[in-house]
């Protein structure tokens, strides 16, 4: 039995991970369950699983379920209270699905706690990967993603050698690994020009073709920046170097990554497109459970494509990576502004095309520092997110 | 450095391990060259390689080579000289690509003294899987394939635990594997009408659309028995019933096969179609070489297509899949009439229609003998192919 505590168990991942857990009811066991604000869904959770804590970090939130719910499981509220939760003591895998920047501290809190952790929040290895992976390092605690895509490549990888996964086998030799190979629906905007994105709708970014997801990262996935925000991930995930990882553009969402090995063999991970497969694998490693989430039929993949990704119509994918090969704390710059962005387009306060004319804007002019301490991560996020709410609210 | 033994050095898969070995010359070291008669491209390889033996199986090419040779490598001729080669004591890997039936003496010899086998005839796994696994387990050598798609499951396989392999982790868990789906090309004839069959020629026939490939296999390509033989051997190697094995109709090859795990993942090897992949594979396994032999742009790869395979136009994969269901003698029945059969045809003696039609008809009427011994299983093929050369004859 895995004991695992899910941060962000309201959000698009923490739901599924918890139909994940349901699924395996003498696997999986619920200790934690946090969220920001749901108190309704919340507690329908904490009656479902009966953790043994649940935390809402707005205090309001927390103090409106404290007063309906009159069960056993202790109601913590604040980012005490997560952090409390992160580091409970019973717990085995923190699995952390936060919704960008605010994972960072929960889940540092967890590895310095001992626990591994299943991630699914990206931004924290964006913004701080140097750091996150050094405590990874230091705590000896297994980093697993949950990304399709990395899950992909961390089921290929097993069919070679690549020594940096903490949680592998400790040969000294060198990798065998020559490329990552990430693929990408290309989202709903694939094959339009510029000019037909001027007008785009928040409802239209919201139809993703194939993926159900959060709205933070659906339209991140329509303007490439969470597939540049993946190749930062993979990066820190799998030490590999910016120029081999390419990103190629598969709109069928079924080969869900690819990683190429020396000798010419590229293993690559298919699948239907449900997050609750590198959810659980996440969570079983390094075994597979019996639970699967509806079977691959190859017979209706008759036509699987593979084209190389527009960068002048998505210009995001190209900064993130210029951010991420440039390092130190230009990656926490490109993720604030473009979380702040985001929040500025999904309120309508601005358009879907200064989205990466905002984010490139102020991730030019940010003075970088190059081996940044938590503290100046900090720092960046709270001045970048200032620096961007001003250039938005001036357009 | 890995000492190898080439049984079968002047055909397609022998050349190509050659062009492997030359390219890894501090790794491979080339122990024994055997073939049948082909004394001229024999005497090439001796003069490049130095392997400490060479073997004709025909005695009158080996005399010639004998005569016209006079080098320190010492020659040897017949069966005898083969068994001799097959089990030198300075080899580490037998790698065994002769042609058909005749595979199955020396590779159990081999495996008998304690050779791991690298295999490309997949006839010895067809005619006595029972007796050549057993023997795989009783002297715990490792048997690894060549074959690319087999060698596609063997990479992919590596990605779930899966108990039967000799040469993989000896937990004592049940298999995480769900389903091996062989991929097949189609061949040449793919989407053809039986009547646009009836007179095609054996040029036609060995143009295979994507492998470059010896003639007998080409052939069986083309009419899917070598689809039928390859279930059977995964069936062995893989240990895998054959309900669990399905094959799609892949034309591109390029997908060279496809492990289902228990959750739903599918883990595929993908690559440029070339033998010498899964050829380095087989003799640096568990490690990957560096030498690569080209490699996959899958930006070239714009339309990847998987259909069902047609048992009508092709009769001789739902025949191969039966026989091996039934078990016992059949396997080993087919086996022969098919390679009687294809002789015929390369010879001009029947037509191509007649291939799938004699062989059905021989193991309708063959009395199934249920665990043969290896005396039983050299009896079938003899009398088999008597049989199938009377009924030749009769057309």
């Amino acid at each position: 039995m895995k004991n695992i505590s899910v941060l962000g168990s309201t959000g698009s991942i923490g739901r599924q991970t918890l139909e994940v857990a349901a699924a395996n009811p003498e696997k999986l066991k619920i200790r934690v369950l946090a969220a920001h604000t749901n108190v309704i869904l919340m507690q329908q959770q904490i009656e479902v699983f009966h953790p043994d804590f649940a935390v809402l970090t707005d205090k309001e939130a927390a103090a409106e379920l404290q007063k309906k719910y009159h069960g056993e499981t202790v109601i913590l509220s604040g980012q005490e209270g997560l952090l409390t939760a992160a580091t409970y003591e019973k717990a085995d895998t923190v699995l952390g699905a936060m919704v960008g920047y605010a994972g960072l501290r929960p889940t540092l809190a967890a590895i310095k706690a001992g626990k591994d952790i299943a991630l699914a929040n990206k931004e924290t290895l964006v913004a701080a990967g140097h750091i996150v992976m050094q405590a990874v390092k230091d705590y000896n605690v297994s980093l697993l993603p949950v990304d399709s895509e990395h899950s992909a490549i961390f089921q290929s990888l097993r069919s070679g050698y690549h020594p940096c996964l903490s949680f592998t086998d400790k040969r000294k030799e060198d990798s065998e690994v020559k490329r990552l190979i990430l693929t990408a629906s290309g989202g709903p905007f694939r094959g339009k020009t510029r000019e037909e994105l001027k007008n785009v709708t928040l409802a239209q970014c919201l139809k993703h073709p194939n993926w159900s997801m959060g709205k933070k990262v659906t339209i991140d996935s329509s303007t490439l920046a969470n597939k540049g925000l993946e190749v930062m991930e993979a990066h820190w995930l799998f030490n590999m170097p910016y120029d081999k990882i390419d990103v190629v553009i598969h709109p069928q969402s079924i080969v869900h990554s690819l990683v190429e090995f020396k000798d010419g063999a590229v293993i690559a991970q298919l699948g239907i497109p449900d997050m609750k497969l590198p959810i659980q694998y996440a969570l079983s490693y390094p075994q597979r459970y019996d639970y699967n989430f509806g079977q691959l039929d190859l017979l209706k993949c008759n036509n699987l494509t593979f084209e190389a990704p527009d960068l002048e119509v998505f210009p995001s994918l190209q900064i993130a990576i210029d951010c991420g090969k440039a390092g130190g704390s230009l990656p926490c710059a490109f993720n604030a502004a473009n979380e702040e962005c985001v929040a500025a387009f999904l309120d309508g306060r601005i358009s879907y095309l200064d989205i990466p004319e905002i984010v490139k804007h102020v991730v030019d002019s940010h003075v970088l520092i190059p081996y940044p301490g938590l503290d100046e991560i900090e720092e960046t996020d709270r001045i970048v997110r200032i620096r961007t709410k001003e250039l938005i609210k001036q357009l």
